[in-house]
Order: structure tokens, then sequence, then C-alpha cells
């Protein structure tokens, strides 16, 4: 049992992460079916292999028209039309339009051959198969043409974009079934620690029921990931070694990541891969680490729940999303206030401060214990104070990150 | 074929919907496993049934002693004390600390009787078994308290939040298995129109593909909804009429919505249920509507697919999430940007209108059709022109609301 003899700074452990993760274009990728796509991230740019709409079609209710037949038309001078018939969308309209003719025409329908506008069903009246325009339109008016929305050859969403609601609706329009996305990073949970119970276990005796692993594995699904659980894991060096050589891309460990005597993962991340952070300069979850094995990143995080939390958010949280192909900043809104009082930090460490916020007022929570997991669901975000600062004073503008 | 007599404003749309919602405490509620729970919406207050912790533990690594045995020591004056054994998490040592003996104890292991606080590691040296203290510490320094992070019958978390990553942490750590929810509102989407091909089909002839399907189908899953999807309906009264009837909480039809010929589902909603607003103040999605069949919500969304984002998330999503137990609120983060040029509205009518966002600038863009779905997938974000404004001139500061 010892200290860590020395601690890495955030910015080194961050500095190690963005010089192992793969660039994004190497990053694996899959196929899926449109309607499980959203919020995924496009692997590849998408380019239109059809025009939409491919036909002229109308934008309106109303009736398509040759236009010059309407010049002049007005309220008071209400030129007559012919009414050849009915056009509906998907259905095109046999005859041509002639001078002197009209076609009622439905909103999406095809434009008829001869007709180069549509006028408002607003701006006519009908008297049996007679309609009185009301106003002159110009050609093209209300008519959707070809290609207008997409064309062909045309790149529609480029790679690297989440998808959005309406980009499904987009890559549907141009008869896209499935598309090709980064495959989501397989996030491997081990919680470690003798004394703990499963997940949803009332407390008995000395032993506590395991917080991490549900909230961990709310995390990686927030950030893209896809969690594997293969629940609590006994502190012995070959069940635990034995769980890091399972397949994933990413091993989250939750507690032994100190330098106590049960904490063995540590020297077996060092003996069996790379051990290239151990301890970081910060409060809480000073007893970090991260390495690798096998070509998997491996975040040792400490089983205290705050630390927990914060580790994972400040370190594991933007490989997870890099790994996915996403953007690795904060996923919390950020809220510029100021603080009710003292929040009070030691150059050297960074701290992540919990806070209530009340209107534009940042209060920083007393109690700020790591194994106060309360602590996070009591604070609306936190704070963090970076190395160089001994804190801040009352009245002092922070930024707060506002979880959710 | 008319237009519309008298359109409602968006104001008495969203007050029909305030009425017609039920108050939260009625919303219907499942029991779901924690580990499901993320991101669901708790449909009571979660009181506490465990002390949390419920020992008194420690909280660093180091030794367990009894406090008046350090006063008076230093690293100049080290005083000794015997080590009796070692404290591990989950186990209890079985014997008392009497005076000048300590116990080597592990974060997280229970106090042992006689020892009030524990002294870190980094404060002390061992020599055999022997450990030298050169620090004085205070009675219950590092030692977590029964009960510090949560009491029995407190209440931890209340009625209507969504479920954070570390909520579920807390409820784990009370041994909560599971916990009752606000149940997701079943959303049936019934895509209409003759003219469309299946969502993912190429277009060909004067069809095209469904794009409203897998866009709204993700919009209902972004709004914490349950989307159902039978799929294409065919422009037919008694196909429509039988799929308004299946069950669910709230039906979205998708076209067909207007006052054409083809337009069958405001006749029908007015003659089998009600048909509360029709024709809406706005552009897009003027042919909106909405009613109630069977004790079900009912949205008429405009088919042209901006019409129908637009009407969707200003109409359906508030009623959507309402029905969940979340917020009304626009899901979109906001900015306050200037506009690079004018915006053009009309008095009488809200405006929705996409914009690209370059830093601190929104752009609006040109392409304004119903129809320009890739209008929505082109813009960064939209803003809202309200009933008694005539548009924006450049340079003047607007709310843009963030697509994501």
């Amino acid at each position: 049992m010892r200290g860590f003899a020395q601690r890495s700074t955030v910015e080194q452990a961050l500095a190690w992460i963005d010089a192992v993760l793969p660039p994004r274009h190497d990053l694996p990728r899959e196929e899926l079916e449109l309607h499980h796509a959203a919020g995924r991230v496009l692997a590849k740019d998408v380019v239109s292999q059809a025009n939409v709409p491919q036909f002229a079609r109308s934008m309106m209710d109303g009736f398509a028209v040759r236009s010059e037949d309407t010049y002049g038309a007005t309220p008071y001078n209400a030129l007559p039309l012919r009414i050849l018939g009915t056009c509906l969308p998907g259905q095109p309209f046999p005859h041509a339009v002639g001078p002197g003719a009209a076609v009622r025409i439905m909103t999406g329908a095809p434009l008829p051959h001869g007709a180069d506008a549509v006028l408002p069903v607003e701006q006519t009246e009908v008297q049996g198969d007679i309609v009185q325009t009301m106003d002159q339109i110009s050609p093209g008016k209300h008519v959707g043409q070809i290609g207008e929305d997409l064309r062909i050859g045309q790149i529609v969403l480029s790679a690297g974009r989440t998808l959005r609601p309406q980009d499904l609706g987009v890559l549907s329009s141009i008869g896209m079934l499935r598309v090709a996305v980064v495959r989501r990073p397989v996030v491997r949970i081990l919680i470690t620690g003798n004394e703990l119970l499963p997940a949803g276990t009332i407390p008995t005796g000395y032993r506590i029921a395991d917080a991490n692993g549900p909230m961990l594995s709310a995390l990686v699904e927030r950030d893209g990931g896809e969690a594997m659980r293969p629940g609590i894991i006994p502190d012995q060096p070959d069940k635990i070694l034995s769980a890091l050589s399972e397949p994933a891309d990413v091993v989250l460990v939750s507690g032994g990541s100190s330098v106590g005597q049960e904490d063995f993962v540590p020297k077996l991340l060092a003996d069996q891969g790379e051990l290239a952070i151990h301890g970081v300069a910060m409060r809480p979850s000073s007893p970090a680490g991260m390495g690798r094995l096998d070509g998997k990143l491996v975040f040792l995080l400490p089983g205290n729940p705050v630390s927990c939390l914060c580790a994972y958010d400040f370190f594991a949280g933007p490989a997870i999303r890099a790994l996915g192909g996403r953007s690795r900043e904060w996923p919390y809104a950020q809220r510029r206030v100021r603080l009710t009082r003292k929040l009070v930090s030691t150059v050297g460490r960074v701290d992540y401060s919990r806070v209530k916020v009340h209107a534009d007022e940042a209060e920083p929570l007393a109690i700020s214990g790591a194994s106060i997991l309360s602590s996070t669901t009591d604070a609306d975000g936190f704070v963090i104070v970076p190395s160089d600062s001994e804190g801040y004073s009352a009245g002092a503008e922070v930024v707060v990150f506002l979880y959710k």
C-alpha cells in the first residue's frame, strides 16, 4: 500500500487518448436499414441516385393552366377556361392542355403536358365545367421542377453527419433502404469489488449494491456505444484478466484502479499490455488510469461513484464518442452563471465541482465526497476548475455544464 | 375543391392541445427494470428503503486509528502505532482497535470498532508491523457516516424527473431493481397517398418514395413515444377509418389533410369523432389539423415533407412529450444570432423559416417550398416569425432553434 508517486495532468491523459484513437475514416462501419439509423453517424457521403421530384409537379391544389391564358385576369375581369378533367398524385393526365383549357390538379400531382403553371384554387371560381380565373399567373408558378429538391449525382449528406429525423426522410426520398453508418463501439463494463452486491439488491451487512454498473451502462448508450455487462467480477487477478481479454473496442473497469493491495488492474494492464496513465491530478477521480490491451482501450475508473462518473465523463466518454464518429466535446449544455459563494480549489489539480443552478446563479454543493453519488443527482451540473486556479470568489462568472 | 374558409391561429391550436391533455398525475405508468430506465420519466417519488452507506466506512486507503492517538504527530515527531491487521471492503474486522493500535484499511471498508478516523496512507510510514503517523487527525476524518449519502425515508428522486445515468446509480444503491415510469405513448403513424412507394424504394414513373414515414418515426422516438408503422394506407375512406380505429394514444396522419377531393381524413374525423382545428394560419403547414377519435389524439399532417415536419414539431411533438410526462418545450437548443439578410413574412400568419448558421449569423434559405425537404437538411435550424410581424430586417437579432 502506497500513494501515487506522481500523477499525470488531465491534459496529458487527454493527449494520450488523442494519440491512440484511429482517424475517423478508419472507423469500422456497418449497413443499417433506414428506420434504425436515426442518431447514427454516416460512414460515407451519400450521392443521390434519383432526381426529386423526377417529374414537374403541382405545389398547390388548383388548376393546371397555360399561363398565357390567364394574362389580364382579375377578380373583376375573370377569364373562363374549360375543365378537361382531374390530375391526381401518382396519375399522369392522359391529354395535353391546349389553349383555353385547364385541368383540376392536386398538390403533388404531375403537371399535364401543355400546362406550365398552377393557379391556386383560392384564385378561381368553378361553374360546372368552367373555371373562372381571377388572377394572372406567371410561367412555372406553383410548379415543382425536376430535381428542384435533389439532383442525381448530388452529395445529399456528408460522411460524419449524425442523422436527424429529416435526414431519414431525404434518404428515403432518393430510394435508399439501407445506409452505411459508423459501427457502435462495443464497450465492456467490468465491475470489480468483493463488497458489491448485484445492481438492484437491497444492501445488507457490510456489502453495498453496485451503483456504477447501471450508471456506466446508461452513459455508454448516451455516447453511442453498445454496453456489454458481464456482471460483477471477483477481485482475483485471473478472473479480471480473463474478463479483460473478452472481445470489445473499449473496456471500462470500475474499482480496483488505485494502489491498494486489492487494486490488481493497473498491474495486470502494465504486465499484459500498456498502462499509459495511472493517477491523474484531479479531484475527484485521482486514482483513474488508462491503457491498452490487445488493441482495446482500457479505462480504469475509481469505484467511488462520483469519481467513476467524473473519470468516465473526462476520459472514457470522449473516447467512446470518437470511436463512434461523434464529437468529443462535452455532451452537456453550457451556461454562464455567477457563483453564490466561493468555490475553493488547489493549484496543480483540476476540480469537478457539483453545483445547483437557481435562475442565473450557481451554488456549489457543500458535500463534495467522491462517494456521495446523491451530490450528482441533487446537482444541476458541474463547474470545472482548471489546474492553474485556486478557485473562484463569490460572484465570479463561471461556466456550468448542465447534467441531462 | 375549395380553400380553407377560415384558419385557426397557432395559439388556438396549442390551446386546444393544452385543454385535452390529461394531467401529469393521471398518465399511465409501467414498471421497468433499472437498466432499461435511462431517459424515462419517473411516475412517482422514490423513497429510500436503505441508508447509504449503512455502516461507517473508510473514504481513503490508510489506517483506521483512534484519533486521540495521533495528537501531536508531525513528520518530525512521528508517533508509532501497532498494526493489528487489515480491513477490506465487505469484510468487518473481527477485533476492536485499542489505544496505540491501528488497522490497515482500504477505501470503502467498514471502520473497525474502537477506531474513529482514517489516517491516509500518504501521512504514514510503515516499518514491519508498526505504522508511524506523521500527522494528527480529528475524529470522524475520512470516515463516511451511516446515511451520509442517502437516509431511509428520504425522497431520493421526485416524480416527473427524466432519469439520468447517475440517477440509475442512486436507485441501484438503495436496492431498487425496478422503477415506476410513465408509459411511453403509443403513436400510430398513418401514411396516406396513392402516389407513394414504400420508404426506401427508388422512385419511378409518377410515384415518389415515402419520406414522411421514416422521418415521423424518428421524431416520435426522439420525443419518447413508441412509433407504430402499419405502412402506407390507400386513399380510401374505409381503409383510412379502419387504420384510425386501431389502438393508440396518438395517431399521426400524413397526407390527405387539406380540402382537396382526395382529402378524406378531415371529414372522417369530423363525422366519427371531433375535428377541432382544421387549417392553421402558418407557413408552411397551413393545411394541418387535429382532433380526437375514441379517446385518441389525431394530428392531420400535410403530406409535403417540410409541412409535415413543421406541423409535427409545432403540435404533435409537444402533445407526445406531454403524454410521456416530458416537457412541451421545443427540443432544440436556442441561439441568438443576427440575420445576414431580410426575412420577409406576412402579418396574420406564423412563419417557420429555415436558416443556415455561420459563426454568429443566420442566413435565411432562399428555397422555402414546403416540398423541398432538403431545405431542412441544408439548414442548421429555423426561425419562427410570429403572426404580428412582417418579418425582420437584415442585421436584426433573432432566436434560431438548432436542429439536432
